[in-house]
């Protein structure tokens, strides 16, 4: 049998944190303070370290505590990018991890290999990405709001109780359009994650009741 | 800057094949030729080659021409599988892949490294698989039927005109279960890859009508 040469791709890891503000739906991006892509503004990432990660999502948690100092428990893996092309240092691999979280759980400060951190708006951006990042985002957003048009309802980014109107807005919000209220409750009447409460919020309009997740709710599932 | 030490892992790509037949639904086994776990059951799977694939999917594409003699034009990124724990050889990453296919396009073939082949049955394969094969293989089998549950329709399976019971029991063998009648001719209402012809099957019963896959339908996008 003939010996094969295998070499060795580079692997990164590189994470699409996004949350919701006032503004809609946000995603972390930070300003490269080391070489290659210097300078650029970019997805917090970084370097796979088989000598101290248990996994790639490990990996990943340790670039986002590293970087922008920000813990999280599970990142839910969107997929890989690969090649000669896509980083100057040669045939690489990148695994791309996703999470959506409450904006006041989430300070991202700058830590290590950063110069700025920023929470850009997801959809326009307005910086050029570094390496493949900007099509790595915009896979992450359409899966993100693939998921959340189809079956996946934000009930973590909620308040405990809430009405099924601040629902719908929290739902807009990811998805950058405007649903269709009669559509959306039919929808909600299926889900076995919402749970009827038996309280009103009392406002200017009449009573709404308030709903609130399912115990063991998990976006991520 | 303390240097770090990088160290690299070893990369391989794992298919998961699935076709429908009378038996329900099937995926592609191979005996492994070689060590490691040489003799055991394996999804068809082999080792990066950057010098030769121009990403992970050229790489199991590659990996499918020459254990098995299968081509196909595009495969799936179901998700990695990575760490110490999974191959003797080391620290190393699994890509897995997926694909579903009309059962008469594939002939799979033994070739390279590989014993023997076989169409298992994909839920329950009757062999105690190689690495983390099994865990691949379940989890390949929950994406797809997730997809076939929720929004997908598997027209490509079909012959050109079908008739939507016959769409019905091609779902069934993906799913492993029945489905309600009602609720599935309320789904495929809302199809839009599904077309409606003016022809009729005529049989034993009261002729039903025909359909076809929309132009452009593709059920891995």
């Amino acid at each position: 049998m003939m010996a094969t040469r295998v070499l060795f791709p580079l692997v990164v890891v590189d994470v699409a944190l996004f949350c919701v503000d006032d503004g809609g739906l946000r995603v972390l991006l930070v300003k490269r303070a080391l070489e290659p892509e210097q300078g650029r503004w970019a997805l917090p990432g970084g370097v796979l370290k088989p000598d101290q990660d248990a996994n790639l999502e490990a990996a990943a948690r340790r670039v986002l505590r590293n970087k922008v100092s920000v813990d999280i428990p599970h990142l839910e893996e969107i997929r890989t990018f690969s090649g000669n092309e896509r980083d100057s240092r040669g045939w690489s691999i990148a695994v791309l991890f996703c999470a959506l979280l409450p904006r006041d759980q989430v300070q991202a400060l700058i830590r290590d290999k950063v110069e700025a951190v920023e929470w850009a708006d997801a959809a326009k951006p307005g910086h050029r990405l570094a390496f493949d990042h900007t099509e790595q985002l915009f896979t992450a957003l359409r899966v993100l709001r693939d998921k959340v048009d189809r079956h996946a309802l934000p009930l973590h980014l909620m308040p405990e109780k809430f009405t099924l109107t601040a629902l719908q807005r929290t739902c807009e919000a990811i998805l950058g359009r405007p649903l269709d209220k009669a559509v959306f409750r039919r929808r909600l009447k299926g889900s076995e994650d919402l749970v009827e409460t038996d309280e009103f919020e009392r406002g200017l309009q009449r009573p709404a009741q308030l709903y609130r997740a399912r115990e063991g709710f998990a976006f991520m599932a």
